[in-house]
């Protein structure tokens, strides 16, 4: 391999001072680290990214300092992603190419975030979300743990746009969001409800809740699927999906009575 | 900071013979640089940037010339965009990161084109006009001034997909269009205008119009919409809104009055 | 020029031992080419692509090899774009800037592909298929030969997002599907069909038919549509469109007729 050697800096990237890279740590080809930036021991930094962009701030005001860009163990970022100064991420983050996450936001662990993803600052993601490829998420948007958004949704922020005030959409926990849909600025989807494709949220959805259409409407719950296969209940998706997941090998269960007993 | 030294031009940078770099212009590293660009000054390229783009006779054409690309005084263009030979772009130009803008495209002046924007060409683009993270404007698009695009918004050109011929969607000043939508061939959107979220235009919006649907459909003028914290008008956007407008500070109407008075 | 001398390799770009170049081949400035990568004769690789992005097992096995990675003669890739180990690409493959092609895919020969498409692998497209910028193939879908999709299509493959298991859509011969259009996971989108912009595309759609709506309905078929000059039939689209087709300068008739006899 070439331009990508783990475990090894490459010569063509230019490093800042104030970093701090911890152990065993790879940083591809071409690569540019600003000004306060942290990246956790293990981490894999692919080719073309950049870390620490500095903010606007940087281009009008000669006593700007970038602010910290801390990057938590074993990260893996793909090539071409930019990071800018002033955002944390836990452990285990992961980026597929040329994702953008502006600053002021707050990555819990073991998030993964696809291809071109754009996350637009000033957000706050909980643990384990999985932001598919292409996702817009406004500033000020919220999600908790195990959330999951799929291709080209858009979390919107602003009730009369170009106005404001901008105020973001929340998604609860074990949310799903499918491809296309945009959620209106404000709106709460609650805990394992189920957005389908190409919907316009203008709504609070409940949890549990099934909406779809443009505007989105609920048609039931997510009881209400059962597989095409087997006719068996395919939701909540905690207790039918395991991959990447902190219950992977032992099913979700299991995990949580671990978890509630202190042993996960 | 490193790979971006405001007022030098980073060595790693790849600089034709025929460019033209005005004072105090920035470029940063591994940037490249084709014939016939100029670069007004003040202006910052983010790294990883490239300028003048050859089109496809370059590849074709043995006595190919790369056509100019003019940018004026004071851009500002964040890491990874690509502006392609045959534009031109008034002063105070900025994109977000990773756009992309083809040839034969005018922008007037204080344009701001978000992240992964796509401009594909023979595109009219007149003053402070800003779209909003990756939004695809067709070829032949024609936009007034003060026009504000959403995110993933597309603006169409093609009736009769793929056989034409193209006819571009024309916007004008100080209309928006919200997230998601798409504008239809040859569609006019009216001045002060405004498309809903999620929308399908396929007929002409009327000036001060709201249209929301798929299809859209006019819903009310933007006099009936009220802020809502204070139900109070929001609409028209420019006496409400003054954040990077030539009239921040004194508002749109006492800055309208001197403009009309030869003083602006 | 500079930083894309055609028929040189960029000294700068990073390339790996086993990989098989052709004749007359362009690598751009800062282009990774990892390992098993063969590169047809003539093929130009425009600067910061990434050729063999290695897979995520690259990361965690010590005995990972990169699958190959074949393009075809005459490629043309514009700069940024990376195609993941372990796809193949016919002749004459085409893309925009910063395109995606992941893992385990098979394009025929002559596809072009937008700016920012990203095709999640895994995929089989081919001849002349067209993708639009920013297009989004899930795993497992199926192209023919002659497809066109447009801006901001998804083609989806997960009827329980994210449960599983993944059935990708089918697009056949000479269909064409508008922009900001979402096919659902194991759709078929039959020959010659066109589905209309901004469609949720529920059901299979039969040869010929034009649907539109999120869900899309039948509203006739494509004979139906004229052309809005002359009133004239614009589709089956190839008898009314040549650029860049094998019937460029014949039409579409005799092009077929000759094919059949054994002579194209």
């Amino acid at each position: 391999m070439n331009g990508l050697e783990l475990g090894t800096i490459d010569p063509s990237a230019r490093i800042s001072r104030n970093v701090d890279i911890g152990q065993n740590v790879t940083i591809g080809c071409n690569c540019i680290v600003y000004d306060n930036v942290r990246i956790g021991a293990g981490s894999v930094i692919g080719p073309h990214c950049i870390l620490g962009e500095p903010t606007m701030a940087f281009y009008r005001d000669r006593t700007y300092e970038n602010a910290p860009l801390v990057i938590g163990a074993d990260a893996l970022l793909r090539a071409g992603s930019v990071l800018y100064a002033g955002s944390e991420f836990g452990d285990g983050f992961q980026t597929g190419g040329r994702v953008s996450i502006r600053e002021g936001s707050k990555f819990g662990h073991h998030c993964r975030i696809g291809t071109l993803c754009d996350v637009q600052g000033f957000c706050d993601v909980g643990d384990y979300c999985n932001l598919h490829s292409n996702v817009h998420v406004g500033q000020m948007s919220s999600l908790g743990n195990f959330v999951w958004i799929f291709p080209y949704v858009v979390l919107t922020n602003d009730p009369n746009p170009p106005v404001g005030p901008l105020v973001g959409a929340r998604i609860d926990d074990f949310a799903a969001v499918a491809t296309m849909s945009v959620v209106l600025p404000g709106v709460h989807v609650g805990r394992d409800a189920l957005v389908g494709a190409h919907s316009l949220v203008r709504k609070d959805v409940p949890p549990e809740a099934v909406v779809v259409g443009s505007p989105a409407r609920q048609i039931g719950t997510i009881h209400d699927i059962k597989g095409r296969s087997d006719g068996q209940p395919v939701y909540p998706w905690r207790e039918h999906f395991e991959r990447g997941m902190p219950w992977e090998g032992i099913g979700y269960q299991t995990w949580n009575e671990r978890r509630k007993a202190g042993l996960a």
